[in-house]
């Protein structure tokens, strides 16, 4: 089905050739302020046309709130967003070539078999244009996220084809382990991102190796891969719903759920796989105290009061958040389309010559940036409302005179008191 | 939610040290021959105590049918499941050591943080005993796939640390160019993966290094982690949904839903990140004819009339399958429970050092084969029952003259009424 | 949540006063021709502006499908549908009066508890405008259900006030045991409906006094309420999801979600408990053939082997169709908008005196038919759809031997053997 | 499916025959106390034989819980209950007549047509068995509901066949606009009505002439229906989820989906259709001031500021709670198994005459009061759950300067500054 989401539920509809694209999202909280200028940023951080890198298809992604909001304020009621398919030209597609033959490793020939219908674009929905609803909703919910919590998510370019930012060696197997990646995590913003057009890699030396080489492969009629890391920082503790729908499964969903994704990672990911136990466990410290002002958020003492000395398991523990920052890594394949010819074979079985026209990104990864921080965004938020349900549904039971019998292994004094007081006071995060 | 799938409903209960765990399945079609035999033998490959390198824990996991079926075949009312915590011991988790500290990378934090309430046994549903109502789930599903459609999963262990089974090279950064690797997806059956206990890789050389590496790690009171590989075939074309619910997302969120796990990557994965377009690319080719005998399923008819020459795909495209075998791997990160000293917080923020008593896997790969497995056994069934109604719905539809003007554009003569026969032919994969 | 469904999932947006209301519809099988114009009928008979007794309110409310279709045919994605708010004239509700008073048993009060957000409309999504998108999706769903199997849904006014078509008596408390009422629930179309307008109703003379009724209180500035009973032709049987998704519970559902309602009952509805059971018992009889060629649709041959003689039970029994003609009735109260000086309080505690402006509905039974008719046949659809998976899904499994000891209670020869094969033959419904 | 409810969620498991019967309860709450002796008195008021005119079926009906819960307090995990079939019998349905016989309005056809095998007991999931759960998770909820808000729902038997509590009159078409009706609404207890035994009707004239027309039913091997009605008070204001989930729609499906129930109106229902708007409409009244003491409930100071001076809406106003008592009734058909002997058709198509055996109630109202009140919990809960998520959410979001241009058109001073604080101030209920 085309919803994500629970609480924060996101319904997309249209693909690349029909009169519009949008979604419903349900269950955006009341009294937010919400204008088109909220949302139109990321719509065009994902825009089509952005460089010589990307697809010269010329969009304008213009997107109108259809309903939900009143004066500029969200009125709790389901949010309508539409965007016009302005820039059609379904006769690239119409042509002779492309009839008569599923492009190889596109979605043509599946769609087909699953709906028995084949449109002009074959697999429409497959299109790139279908992540704009999702881009859009991503926008809301990470503006709520910003002011209830102070949340941020930045994504950025972490490697193309083989090149990488930070390249896995033997003493970093993952990079979860290399102190200089984790201090990028912690610092970097969207606008510094940004700034290193058009790759979005933040790195100077970097982004021109990635660029150089996505341009090779532009040239070539070519198309090559690579992979987006994106950190999301001040998650409130507590999010994430066992079993099934732990907080790295539901990013892993909606990652994979991207066109063109092939892997996803959480915290040290594979690479954590070959670190030892003893070495990946993140002791637990004493957080540091957060001045309630320097966040502006409306809920900064919300931070639990441990902290990990590492972060191995990229902010979250058991499927649930630790208040440590989330990152993970997404994986995406080399598009599909590609202007070099390919032997293949036709819909009715015939082998044959393929050459795509069209207009083709030769590398999707740069555009990919602000669908991730999108989809980041929605499980977020998703998780984030159930867990407020919990803890408001908590909040009104009466204190527990004790949930289990700790104080008889407690060493004592103001200690087993003050242990059977936190037991005993309630989920205190969020 | 505790809840998994849409059309063949999983909903599991049960932590570490209650009474019993177990699930309701929602969903399975009615008329299915079914009694415990059916479920126990995966029950037993999951089992803890099978070996020195794993859990002493002894479970005996006798599943037991509530209801649901009656002289053996299913009524196709909800299935409930139910095993008994035998061995429950919650004596070495209430020691004075392990109740003053939260164990690091282990979820004893994050459940408190999230719930409010601290559990005997710390963080009590990501108890590995939470996978057992998936596994017994599974079973069910497994053999409706294979009876309809001879649908036919076997998971192996395919790297412990650092020992891998198909090393990345700079030719193969991904196995999935890897002939080798391909044409043991295509024969590789569960037996042969019994054959190589107790670390279920099937090449000896391979098995053995694994071995010495988890031993070696066990002795020195540490843990390790490592990966396992998935191969699902005869997967009926179609599957998947769009645009959310690919069927690589589904796949992703039901494996990271399982403890431990840190990664997933399907076909080519990270690696395929780094393979040009140009060879990443599955060209299509015309299928073999399957001799409707030989696989004994159902539904043989059913193969599509196309296949692809490579796979690197991994047997979907644009979020749906194509036929062709489907395979992913799955990072585990070692164990957070070890038994060597560390150095952390407790519950009340003082440094200290937790020595963990209790019973540990030094390794949890080898027992999730058949975890994997299972949940792999659920994202099929459930993504199989949606296509299967849609396209039981659209068998109702009268033909359509044409779904789009394609003979205007195709060259000529018998293709073009060939082609359009095709268009309109419905679907006529699973 | 504004969604309905889970197989055919309808989810809607928009308030009386924003620029557009829509709904996406989700699960619309591939391969059906559908145009505007399948859908426009019903949303021109819900229109408002209708006769004398309707709100004068003029909206042309044109359906614009966005996405889902390509040349006229459904591609299985989602279809998007927009209709403009053209008229909104918010200023009739911005009036000194409507700002400070919330209207008696309108939703105005509730809305601000819920949301803590006041809309220009009050109640926003409380306005009848909402379901617009019941309707236009209804019309979808009704195509299908009509192409696929021959169903026919028509709803009528049954009574308004105390006006009854079928007044119940001594002799029948529920028109249930009526043979008039079941004859006209057998034959009655859209066409006759029609014919007695503005009330709907299908006979002169009550019609004529409903009408009479109507005029009579919006002469008088109040309003009144009644009832709609519709009647569901030609459903399979089997359709219905023990236990709580029963077809009667979905119904129930859908019916109480329609702005107004009060009320709702299946089959002998309230008055069949005052019928001894054993007149209220339906005794099963051989099903008449029908002849293929009679209904047009694709499946006729799925009309199960026994009906039963009398229809109290409404075509359900235990949840699940028996494939007689489902109907309902469904009660609608007074319009809550009264032009009458109502004495109330305001939004701050004041007493005072409140004379409503804008425009509305003496009564809104007759413009509640299509949306009757609408939620009809969203509820059919979803539970088909479910079905047609289940069927779909035991299809492919091998014949039973045997699933009950039955033939040894079984008197003998033929019968026993027909018995079994019975028993075994799967659900022949559908 | 059968699963109930979206943050409170109930599935369940079980029919007559088998082993047991049970429910999962995903979503309670963390850190409430509870215990099998919170859940048995409703499993014991539901419970056979527990008088003349009921089954002399004789079950313990003894609910054990599985998980969820550790030294008698939740852990927010999965609740699992299970209550034994101790009492099967197998054979009394076995019998060489009702295998021979689908009985007539019974779900024996109806499940054969569903699911194509016949289970011994017929429509197996059908039986009042099934309700076990549903009391037990109903049970749960009460409990919290109770604790946190003071929520009481007490239901009752209203009428049995033409025998009425408050039978409907010309004056009174509705008992909405009986004073005397909404005096007991507002004080009627649980004990009260276990006072009237077996009958459960709260009035000694009307429980006697209710049970005497049991008893002659059940002389006469035949069977009657009737009506319980239910009121829950001190509900927040704010519940309900527009536009499907209106939260007398959830009503409604909860209750029809309860066996053998064929209506529901909430409020004035079917009555209230021919009251004049006028006389139908719920004045607004400044809200008396609640003792906080009084309660004792967790958050009295929710109640809100207004309140209706009459409760013809049944204490819901578009589709969400104001505040007032919900009130509703739900009709019961005969049950459908009496001794009499029946003309009908065996399943293979034979006239004949079926007596049936086995254990029956003459009239299931009497025991569906404790069923109702179950269901009526289990949808307060998850409305109050969600709303509580809605507010939770809110109130994180700093407060809006102005929400509509209210000053303009309020008439002046402190009138308009108040007005404007309140519709700032957001959602005040829950």
């Amino acid at each position: 089905m085309s919803t994500f989401g629970q609480y924060f539920r996101v319904t997309t509809y249209g693909e690349s050739h029909c009169l519009s694209v949008g979604c419903i999202i349900d269950g955006c909280p009341p009294g937010m302020e919400l204008t088109e200028a909220d949302i139109q940023p990321q719509m065009t951080r994902r825009r089509p046309g952005q460089s010589a890198i990307t697809t010269p298809r010329d969009e304008k992604d213009r997107v109108e709130i259809q309903s939900g909001t009143e004066f500029g304020v969200t009125l709790g009621t389901p949010i309508g967003l539409r965007v016009m398919n302005e820039n059609q030209r379904p006769k690239d597609y119409g042509g002779s070539t492309m009839d008569l033959y599923p492009r190889p490793s596109h979605a043509d020939w599946t769609y087909l078999e699953k709906y028995g219908v084949k449109a002009s674009s074959g697999g429409g929905r497959s299109s790139a244009r279908e992540t704009i609803g999702r881009v859009a909703a991503g926008a809301i919910a990470e503006k709520y996220l910003r002011i209830a919590h102070g949340v941020e998510i930045v994504a950025f370019t972490a490697s193309i084809g083989n090149e990488f930012l930070f390249p896995p060696t033997p003493t970093h197997p993952s990079a979860s382990t290399n102190p200089e990646f984790l201090k990028m995590l912690d610092t970097i913003t969207r606008d510094t991102v940004d700034g290193f057009q058009p790759v979005r890699c933040p790195n100077e030396e970097a982004s021109t190796r990635m660029e150089n080489l996505i341009a090779d492969f532009r040239d070539r009629k070519d198309s090559i891969g690579g992979t987006v890391t994106c950190v999301i920082r001040n998650v409130p503790s507590g999010l994430g719903e066992p079993c099934f729908d732990k907080l790295e499964a539901m990013l892993a969903h909606s990652m994979l759920s991207i066109p063109a994704t092939k892997a996803f990672e959480i915290g040290s990911g594979f690479g954590g796989c070959q670190v030892p136990g003893s070495v990946h466990n993140d002791p637990f410290i004493k957080a540091p105290a957060v001045p309630p002002s320097q966040s502006g958020a409306a809920s900064t003492s919300s931070r639990p009061r441990l902290t990990t000395k590492t972060n191995n398991s990229g902010g979250i523990q058991g499927g649930i958040t630790n208040g440590a920052p989330i990152y993970f890594s997404v994986g995406f394949k080399p598009p599909a389309t590609i202007g070099q010819a390919q032997q293949t074979a036709t819909y009715d079985e015939n082998d044959g010559v393929l050459e795509a026209k069209g207009r083709h990104d030769p590398c999707v990864v740069p555009r990919a940036v602000p669908i991730v921080e999108a989809m980041a965004a929605l499980v977020i938020m998703d998780s984030l409302l159930a867990q407020q349900a919990r803890q408001s549904a908590r909040s009104l039971l009466p204190p527990l005179k004790q949930t289990l019998p700790a104080s008889e292994t407690v060493v004592g004094g103001e200690k087993a008191v003050e242990k059977a007081r936190e037991n005993n006071k309630g989920v205190n995060g969020v």
